[in-house]
């Protein structure tokens, strides 16, 4: 399974600036990038096929099979950048805490955070030292594809979500009120996620990365005045440790926080399917890069829709500054053709 | 287990109107009234003596025990409304449909409303002969309460999310599936729902409900788009055939569709507690009552914790139109405690 050089259908012409990278930077493009979380992953069968023989947690640790599982989308679709294959809790793992994905199940820590002696005993890392594989992942991933790869880690709010629960949650009962019992150790517990989380991006650029992304995925848990105290802050220190590429902050459930977004300090936002991709501009300003927004399951749906939807949200988002994406991940069943169909979707589009 | 008169904590006195029908009619209030969305149930040790006998299902079934089920939060805290004790899928057992709520799962409705033909088979509902038990819950537990209770119905696309997916579902793809393979089916399925739900909320005011709501808790599932296309238009359908009693519209994860919401013509509005109260008030306009909005984990916190934010949310909301509520309901592991410092919160609070 060593990497093989993608199809070149996503690859930038010699001398040219990626697409990616030119829509990051609000300069013209033709068509917008296209991307998808969660692009790598167990919608295609030749991830399952690696996944039927390798843990998730063992992908993640080995570099050559980040690598092919990273490539395997840019390989059959042709997107126009790819996202390394990681999992947002491996700095947790390398902060000190055991970390598990049973089968079937999300992931899960046995020891979670829940007291201040808890958070003191968490190690600062080093991303170089700690967490090599992704970091060489990025490296040979960027070679091998001819596109640009994306790093990425989860926001400080994110990971303390899992970190002090424990496991996945809808109502995240333990890390709320972790912050409201005792909001000076939780505030400390952020602050040493966000140093961990800025060295990880940080580290990642320095491999590589042509562009990172902060997942904020459960800001949207929050009251507007506990994301704006909480979440926003911790992403913003953790943003603040990052220099030398595009940073893009990802988030959902949030439509309501729009107007304090920009506060974070990114250089593009990432915005869920719930939110008018139009009125997200407005409100963050033109300038502004915005990255989404299609709804993951529309990919469920028959070519033709899938083409009015996707074309619908390039139109609202406007010829500068989109980055086209989904609202939210791929999901385990997305058929491959709901998939090709949004891709070609964008790839026809034309701004004159 | 025959119902008995709650202390009238939150009884009004003798021919007055109660609070929480001032507050719907934007009249002056002391202080906004309060419930709380789910607080009958497990929260409660009073309630899982009842259920360590009684199925969930049966106690729906079963007038005395839903009436008796409805006083117990009334009795404990001294509400000022209840709401009565049902399901929002029960009209879809009464249109033909098999439902089972197995031990610590969710909802199941073991044969999904898939097809064209499964949609035609759902029988239309005659409340008064299909749903007798809760009619009659209404009308005893508004007799034995001394405040006003609310009926309720689940929104015609909440409804559909359950029926067609055929159990809870963070991603709702089914639905989705359907919604954008077949509209034309689709269509039909959300007219009778709508029309099912708004007989149901009809008769239960007739019963003397002296408000419903309308729960339409999946929306915020929706792209800005489907939601004007489906979830709005069918709640407009239900609520258009109810008389005689304010009737509420609740959504969450749907900040961003505030906008839109006015058009279902709803009399007040139920906001979750990612949405600021201050700005929904603005955008539904400064006369339209609103009910929310406190974080339900926010009743994990301490005492003085909950009081500001009470008190934040009750100074956001403004003196007329607002209903003191949760953003969504309580967690079955909430502590007595913090329902207790909420409502002590509200109850204190002294508009001038």
């Amino acid at each position: 399974m060593s990497p093989s050089k993608p199809q070149a259908i996503g690859a930038t012409p010699p001398g040219e600036t990626p697409l990616l990278l030119r829509a990051l930077a609000g300069e013209p493009v033709p068509r917008p990038p296209v991307w998808m979380m969660r692009q790598a992953g167990r919608f295609l069968p030749e991830y399952r096929e690696i996944r039927s023989k390798v843990s998730f947690l063992d992908v993640c640790h080995n570099a050559d099979l980040a690598c092919e599982v990273t490539l395997q989308p840019l390989r059959r679709f042709g997107f126009d950048a790819g996202i390394i294959f990681s999992d947002i809790l491996l700095p947790l793992e390398a902060m000190g805490r055991k970390l598990e994905f049973g089968k079937g199940m999300g992931p899960r820590f046995p020891d979670p955070v829940r007291t201040a002696s808890d958070i003191d005993s968490l190690k600062p890392i080093d991303p170089v030292r700690d967490m090599p594989a992704v970091l060489r992942a990025i490296q040979i991933t960027r070679e091998a594809s001819g596109v640009p790869i994306l790093g990425f880690a989860g926001a400080p709010w994110t990971l303390a979500c899992y970190l002090v629960e424990g496991q996945g949650s809808k109502n995240w009962i333990e890390p709320k009120r972790m912050m409201m019992n005792d909001p000076a150790s939780f505030q400390r517990l952020m602050d040493k996620l966000a140093d961990a989380v800025g060295d990880h991006l940080q580290a990642q650029v320095e491999a590589g990365a042509d562009a990172v992304q902060l997942f904020d995925t459960w800001a949207g848990a929050l009251s507007p005045e506990d994301f704006r105290r909480w979440a926003l802050p911790a992403a913003q220190r953790a943003l603040s440790r990052v220099k030398g590429a595009p940073r893009l902050y990802f988030t959902r459930d949030t439509a309501a926080f729009l107007p304090w977004l920009k506060d974070i300090g990114a250089d593009a936002y990432g915005v869920d399917w719930r939110t008018d991709i139009g009125r997200a501009r407005e409100v963050l300003g033109g300038a502004m890069p915005v990255q989404g927004n299609l709804d993951p399951i529309a990919l469920y749906g028959p070519a033709h829709d899938i083409r009015a939807r996707v074309h619908q949200i390039i139109k609202r988002a406007g010829p500068l500054g989109h980055v086209f994406n989904l609202g939210h991940g791929i999901t385990p069943q997305t058929p491959i053709s709901g998939v090709e169909a949004a891709v070609e979707a964008v790839r026809s589009w034309q701004w004159t």
